[in-house]
């Protein structure tokens, strides 16, 4: 795949060409033979069945939940929440367990082929710590909340937090920082206008859980008088730097506000269906113009990390709504999951297809194996069948992370031993 | 997982316990300190971090048409069918086309843990005798239909092949045949009438695509003035001996008919959705009572062969479609997908579960890896992470198919060699 595509546009593939890197930044993309004689003296990694694609970007996760992954299956959203999860991470969250769960979740993106990712989680110190520690581009969204947790005690500690934060990773290449209000029914009003005024001042997104679920939209009509949407839209909180993750009702006034005010969405399909909390259009809202990014959502609700899975879901899913198997193709359900993707995160100009003068962001996947042979479409067989167990290599701003399916930065051994140890510590919690 | 388990009654997980296998069959299993003393001198395969579980059972498949994945994806059915698959069909297939497909799919569902597979194609005598050289169980519906193929030119010659091939593997320890009625709208009721009979007297099953759209549902009531089921119920067709599959359209009347007669079905819902044919309500099914079993559909429509994704597919769907959660829980989705596909089968006596006096029909799950860990639960990880990517031994009747994940009898390079070979071969015939 190469070139910026437009959001109906078929992706574009091009047979036995090659890349030239430089400093991180994609200078050349050619065929093969004229790639090899322009830079005779370079290293290069020669790669045959493989097809090389912009590396995939989650736009939602809550990274660290990766070790509450199979705690709590097949519940509502809300009794999942509010029996299972927050007290789960009431008794067990500290900086170590975001770190370690960060540093676990990030393996599993990068042997999928995620080179980018949208966080939501207590203590975004430690997530974005280890994210830069191990090269993965990151937009890293510090929660706002009311109520207390391990991290901050109230609204206003929050908020020092966060833009302590957004402080230390203003120059980073990597990091992003953004605002991260957990939700519509656990943010204030007064909270809600902070952050729009905040965000303008330093310049950063706005990622908000939004119109989840039926009951939260029901809930507010009966507090508020207006669904959730209408009220961030009345607080000012909607403009093209947020962020409504989810979004699985919408009626016409609903996609009307999203539409004037430039919010994009990110679609979660797996973890929605698998809390029965609806359906996102996706397609239809990109049909109107939305820019639309897709998320697995955390480990705890999915519970897997590999967006490919999700791209597949998001596809099938699309079709399946729309009783039209033409709904959401391939090349459209690709694109969500790459160039959508930076749209939403606002870094398209730096990411989200292999083009000349993007940072090198890029995944190889292996097609000489049974599942994805024959290969009659590169295209197809990216989104209809299993990429994620076919990805060999893994590069993020040019510097390699996965060489032929082996992590190339993390102990992959410290790494599943640390992930046993919190198993053994969250089960004795548990039963205390 | 061990044991019979009950259609509604929970998986059930032992820890530390060991297996043991003689002349193919499960003749223990205890702790893993009694085994190793009850047979000391036994061969045995040490598993440390894997999870071991009965083999999956695909009920529907169309192996073969591997070679065909990819090469049209995005539309519905009988556009996919009568524009796209079926001209393919016709100028592409032969014996030799049908041997080296059902290879790379057996290659492709033993790598991901299914160990049986229900398969309707052309030339199954072909499917048959790569499924028992390569030691896979398999139910092989031989294909009735009224018009020409390349393997028969009318319903007479299908019967009679079909039959020759009954009568081959008829004290095969591995290989069912039964009827493999193409559709109600390819098969006339006299043949449905013969099929009957004759599946009476040679005692085998009937496996037809039933109900699988609502075109199909119309057209019947145009041209009998009743729904396919109803028209097959009365021409005797339907009986414990006959697997729907599909059955996206259901009225109540249609589902009666299914309680009634005892019939059972396979849902195929990634296939299903894909093709945007609808949606078959397989956890009320269930609930009812009807056996129900899972089937990946062919290549050609799902695009993987992965009954693991398949099964998480189901689980999923059916939270959605019930606006519930709980629906179709982890322990349910399983079952479908092993005893469920047995029962369905009609093989529940020999494979399905982990069961003393049971064939060795075995896998083992690696969960040492970042997208496998932590282990909260042994049952959520095989349905909601990707167990299949993680497949690291496969047995069938004893014998190892798969070990640390390296096919066993399968030659990798000659198997991936031909099927570039016939992707060449198919796209040169497309193009002329």
């Amino acid at each position: 795949m190469d070139g910026d595509i437009s959001r109906t546009e078929a992706a574009s593939t091009l047979n036995d060409h090659a890349i030239a890197v430089q400093d991180g930044t994609i200078i050349a993309l050619a065929p093969r033979e004229q790639i090899l004689a322009d830079y005779p003296d370079a290293a290069h990694t020669e790669l045959n069945n493989h097809i090389l694609m912009p590396g995939l970007i989650n736009a939602h996760n809550h990274t660290a939940m990766t070790l509450l992954r199979g705690m709590a299956d097949d519940y509502p959203l809300m009794e999942w929440l509010e029996q299972h999860i927050w007290p789960a991470e009431n008794r067990c969250i500290s900086y170590d367990f975001v770190r370690d769960g960060t540093e676990l979740g990030i393996a599993e993106m990068l042997l999928s082929g995620t080179t980018c990712f949208s966080d939501m989680y207590f203590f975004p110190d430690a997530t974005a710590a280890v994210a830069e520690k191990l090269g993965m581009r990151a937009q890293i969204n510090f929660p706002i909340f009311e109520m207390a947790s391990a991290w901050a005690q109230n609204a206003e500690e929050y908020f020092d937090k966060g833009l302590a934060l957004s402080d230390e990773y203003r120059y980073s290449p990597l990091i992003n920082t953004a605002f991260g209000p957990h939700a519509p029914y656990t943010v204030s009003d007064s909270s809600f206008e902070r952050i729009v005024m905040l965000a303008e001042e330093i310049d950063c997104n706005i990622h908000v859980h939004l119109h989840e679920t039926a009951f939260e939209v029901a809930s507010s009509i009966e507090q508020y008088g207006i669904s959730p949407i209408a009220r961030l839209n009345q607080l000012g909180a909607l403009s093209p730097r947020t962020q409504a993750v989810h979004m699985t009702q919408l009626n016409t006034e609903d996609t009307k506000i999203l539409l004037d005010t430039g919010a994009s969405i990110i679609h979660c399909p797996t973890s929605n269906v698998k809390l029965a909390s609806g359906y996102c259009p996706a397609a239809d809202l990109l049909d109107q113009g939305v820019r639309v990014g897709l998320g697995t959502d955390g480990a705890a609700s999915n519970n897997t990390l590999n967006l490919f899975e999700t791209l597949r879901s998001a596809a099938l899913l699309a079709k399946h709504q729309a009783a039209d198997a033409t709904a959401l193709n391939a090349s459209q359900a690709l694109r969500m999951a790459t160039l959508g993707g930076a749209e939403v995160l606002g870094i398209d100009d730096i990411t989200g297809s292999i083009t000349i003068g993007k940072q090198a962001d890029m995944i190889a996947i292996d097609t000489h194996s049974p599942a994805m042979q024959p290969v009659h479409s590169a295209i197809s067989q990216l989104v209809y069948t299993e990429a994620a167990s076919a990805v060999s290599h893994v590069w993020i701003a040019g510097k390699i992370k996965v060489s032929n399916r082996q992590l190339v930065d993390i102990d992959l051994e410290a790494l599943l031993a640390k992930s046993q140890w919190w198993r053994n510590t969250i089960a004795k919690v548990e039963n205390t």
